[in-house]
């Protein structure tokens, strides 16, 4: 067992590893209609293909960016302070928010007159906010009165990812600029089934969807240093990870720095789970420094203010809790409000009964009590706190199978019934809702769940956490859910719950969470492409350019851990002069078949049997049409 | 660059991680109905239940075991010496095959003749053999004159498990075991897309899809050694695991450890892909020393022996090369025939042209000579050789595409039909056949590469190179690649070729070959579950029972890789006492869904609010009910 380490507010300091540049790029910031609105994206600079291979210049890519402030070197980080706040005139022009004297819940005020927490707390220099009374402060109610929102707009432009202006910068790249722009412009159609995603998201369509439902903005009033993200199936597929202590092991610092880390290799959003001590300071500490949306699970730490007993739970200190966080800054809460007392015995043929732990709680509480869950009993009293602050639903699946034998049964279908009927309660009060999903099911179950899910939840989106589909590899659950997140993720759930190769076993330390993201960022693309994703292909193809070329530096930087990629190469072949060699360790000097390709592609020309030159004057044309066109290539057949 | 290893044969030893012993595992032979018959598989013993969950005890588990005489304490392993000979009986007793005076290939008589490869060389105390003049010794022979071999036995009893005989030991375990019987029995009917996989597969059974061409068994008869295994889609889906040296590292003493390494994880074939110098005598250590089939790609040696320049190739050469090899025993060739001359210039217009070394070997040789292609002018020659071998085809993909950008384009489709025809004029050869396949393709492009290659090459087994679903994450193509070929076994490929975590960077070390392994029985493993294998979920109720029990010694073993697992554990919880606590690490003692699961169950057993007792009794009824019926509830909806 790990000793906690020891955690001082006054000498915490940021992860080294977090704030380091990645290699070859840049953090570029796009201005939207009016100069606070700066998108943050990273910008990734390749060099020219060689002289043999057509010598033309290859223009920077732009990547999504959800590193925050900490890779950019222009900002100062002091994790003491926490971060800017961004969206704060957002928020304050909005006028419908007052200021609070300080924290209202019986648990907040408590924690900040205690002084033995001093050592431990994060000294925030303002107290939170509220909305007015009467006044509904959620991205859904702007959206439903018509108002698209500095928010919604930052998304807009953050989606988009500077995808046309890409593809005239490979236009304008030389005399080959059309032909390589038609090459690396190109995408396969998707199979999207049913998900509508445009060419290029407007602030306007931003808007449409949050209206509808169909997406969400995690954006706590009280949480005004992120950077807007959106989760919808007609969006780039997000994926979330999960940190936390407990009470066997690690410490606030272990947790803020897991974060960082966390957002550095692409987490979109963060669940801090802890269920040890200090949770509300632990809390504290991660939402001032993150600049993704933080959800939480508010009845781990109810639970925990009732020493663990979960018969001695009562709605008070519930909804106590939940205007404690919510006045923290948490984005988005999981609440179980869908195990109902019907269906805990349903669980009882299971094989792993209840595996989630907020099902399971609720679900003892259910039959403590012999009465309906005050999660349910209490949902539209819920809905007043969460838009008095938007913080939005996640409506948790308590009832989830934990293995293969428990999927897709009675109660994990009932519940999720529930949560679409949950669902049109929340809208009812323009609270935004998320949907979340399974858990353990073999991949011919995978599709029943989506379909289900969107009939039943009226395309709330869907967040599902991988699903696993087999139990058997204990120590690479990251992989074997990672199969079911890409298919899920293309049937169309808006984000992937990522699970790390300690999923079963302990806590994820920093390796581990690093590779449950790249896992899952892996998962997501895979998702996006087959859904089709306008310009999802646009990465692939640079990089599949870059591998063909030998460009070894670009390879490695275009992908998704470009530490990794140059280490494993250098372990082979570690020179220099090997990464920008014209040929790999896989089949030495004197045998290459991408060598071979090229000398085919020569003669080819050469020799008159190829039809490459008529080709290249085909796509030339082709590639001016398209970028005059309005990119419209992307979707042809 | 890593300097070669010295490697020396008077002082060779096997590798002894390959020889140690799993944990709580047993090796045991399944006698068929002779007793020369002797089926290997692994049994995993188990604890009891704890007594506060019932007490009962669980039978031990077997899984399908790959890693041959290694892991069995009462073998002697001498790597110099060779394994045993168990199918050398029966490959006699047919009485169709000669002895060699020697080898009969030319460069292979010249090895065999030098004294500077003395140091190298395997001291092989036997000769070749060949068919007897006019006879024809593949098993798709035996099949279609209605023989059944004891190599089709073998597989029978090998791809059932003794899943019967583990079901009956469940209900023969006391009291409850019809309940247990009736709960870990129990499995998700499938959607198999058209495979028919039966119930219980007998010898019969397996000879029919031989003879029809939907499976094949490679067994060289100059490769004794091996323990039987098939590929086909009603089959067990299988994993191969590529080793091999370059020209730039490894040498032959490393090439044997990976293989030993690779069939301890799970791999059912190994390929050794060995381009450097030495291959030959590479060969025969890993062939003599593997109960594994293995395959090569000639083409590879071919060119070495023409100093590397494609253009001079000569169809002689080739095919002393592949007399060589079959002499020695290879069970199937990758052979690139389907390159033709027209296909080449399709690849103009790709992005990544070709990526196949063969396929690139083959199209230079093509454009130079401005013929078609030798491999296909040549192919009923071909036939006759691997006919006289039983050395099945794998017909390579010299086609397949090398990024997303390419996948399911004209080349390589034209070049899969071509595949087809081939495998026609093989059949009529009665030569066993498969079908090698992509590759890169987005998630909702792989099925089409299943329906085609079921249609064209009329349901020969499909073997795939993943497919990796994105190009994105150099480092991780072992991921990138095992959804893909988690959805494509689904879908029907019988083989998976695995992808290590180096692809594209370097050559795979031996931690690779395992994560690789391990990815690709995860995906194997999930596929079958999702066809709806009989008895594929078998192990996955069993780990879930030991996990949601907190038998943690049993949740380690009963997973693909019980040392990570320990491991994993150990990190967060290294105490011994730890491993019987009724919690784990993400939670801790006082807060654990499982305990609290099991709470609602003995209260909603104790209040009457469950229906668990009911339950159980009609579970136990069922159970009996489903042993006496021939283990049919597998198949119930």
């Amino acid at each position: 067992m790990n000793a906690p380490l020891k955690f001082e507010a006054a000498t915490a300091t940021v992860d080294q590893a977090a704030i380091e540049p990645f290699p070859n790029s840049r953090k570029v910031y796009i201005e939207g209609s009016r100069p606070d609105i700066r998108v943050p994206m990273r910008e990734i600079s390749q060099s020219p293909t060689p002289d043999s291979f057509g010598g033309e210049p290859n223009p920077p890519l732009f990547v999504y960016d959800t590193s925050g402030p900490y890779t950019d070197p222009a900002a100062s980080i002091d994790v003491r302070r926490g971060l800017n706040t961004p969206r704060l005139p957002w928020i304050l022009e909005r006028g419908d928010t007052e200021e609070l004297p300080g924290p209202t819940s019986d648990y907040g005020k408590a924690r900040l007159a205690d002084p033995a927490l001093a050592a431990l707390r994060f000294e925030l220099q303002r107290t939170p906010r509220r909305a007015k009374p009467g006044r509904n402060v959620t991205q859904m109610h702007y959206a439903r009165q018509g108002i698209i929102t500095p928010e919604m707009e930052f998304i807009a432009l953050r989606e988009n990812l500077r995808r046309k202006e890409y593809l005239a910068s490979l236009v304008d790249s030389g005399p080959m600029g059309a032909r390589v722009a038609s090459l690396l412009g190109r995408q396969h159609p998707g199979q999207s089934f049913g998900a509508s995603i445009p060419l290029e998201i407007t602030p306007g369509f931003v808007r449409e969807e949050v209206a509808r439902g169909r997406a969400i903005i995690p954006a706590n009033i009280n949480h005004p240093e992120i950077e807007p993200m959106i989760i919808g199936r007609n969006f780039l597929v997000k994926i979330n990870a999960n940190i936390g202590n407990s009470a066997v092991t690690s410490s606030i610092g272990e947790e803020v720095e897991k974060m960082t880390w966390a957002i550095r290799w692409g987490a979109d959003n963060v669940m801090d789970l802890s269920t040890g001590k200090h949770i509300h300071e632990t809390r504290e500490w991660i939402i001032r420094n993150s600049p993704v949306p933080i959800g939480t699970v508010p009845i781990y730490q109810a639970l925990e203010k009732v020493g663990g007993k979960a018969e001695e739970l009562t709605w008070d200190i519930y909804r106590d809790t939940l205007i404690e966080q919510a006045e923290q800054g948490v984005d988005y809460f999981t609440i179980h409000a869908g195990v109902r007392l019907a269906y805990v015995p349903m669980t009882a043929k299971r094989l792993t009964g209840i595996v989630s732990r907020g099902g399971s709680i609720m679900a003892k509480w259910c039959l403590a009590h012999h009465r309906e869950s005050f999660l349910y009993t209490h949902f539209e009293e819920i809905c007043e706190i969460m838009k008095a602050y938007d913080v939005s639903f996640s409506l948790g699946d308590g009832l989830r199978p934990g293995s293969i034998y428990d999927a897709n049964d009675e109660a994990q279908l009932a519940e999720l019934k529930t949560l679409g009927e949950l669902t049109q309660i929340a809208w009812k009060h323009d609270v935004q809702t998320m949907i979340e999903g399974p858990g353990h099911v073999p991949l011919h179950l995978i599709k029943e769940n989506m379909d289900l899910q969107l009939e039943q939840c009226s395309e709330a989106p869907f967040y599902t956490l991988g699903p696993l589909t087999t139990d058997i590899a204990p120590g690479y659950d990251h992989i074997t859910s990672g199969i079911g997140a890409a298919t899920i993720g293309w049937y169309g759930t808006a984000m992937l719950c990522y699970v790390t190769p300690k999923e079963h076993l302990g806590l994820p330390d920093k390796q581990d969470v690093k590779d449950g993201i790249i896992t899952y960022k892996i998962a997501a693309h895979a998702a996006d492409l087959a859904k089709g994703h306008p310009g999802a292909q646009l990465r692939d193809n640079a990089l599949s350019k870059a591998r063909f070329e030998f460009r070894w530096e670009d390879q490695f930087n275009l992908g998704l851990d470009p530490d990794k990629a140059r280490a494993f190469h250098d372990e082979t072949l570690p020179k220099d002069s090997a990464k920008v060699a014209h040929f790999c360790s896989m089949c030495g000097p004197h045998f290459c078949s991408m060598k071979i390709t090229q000398e085919v592609r020569e003669y080819a020309a050469a020799s008159g049997v190829g039809e490459e030159t008529a080709l290249r004057q085909g796509m030339q044309e082709k590639a001016i049409e398209f970028v005059r066109g309005g990119a419209k290539l992307y979707r042809e057949v």
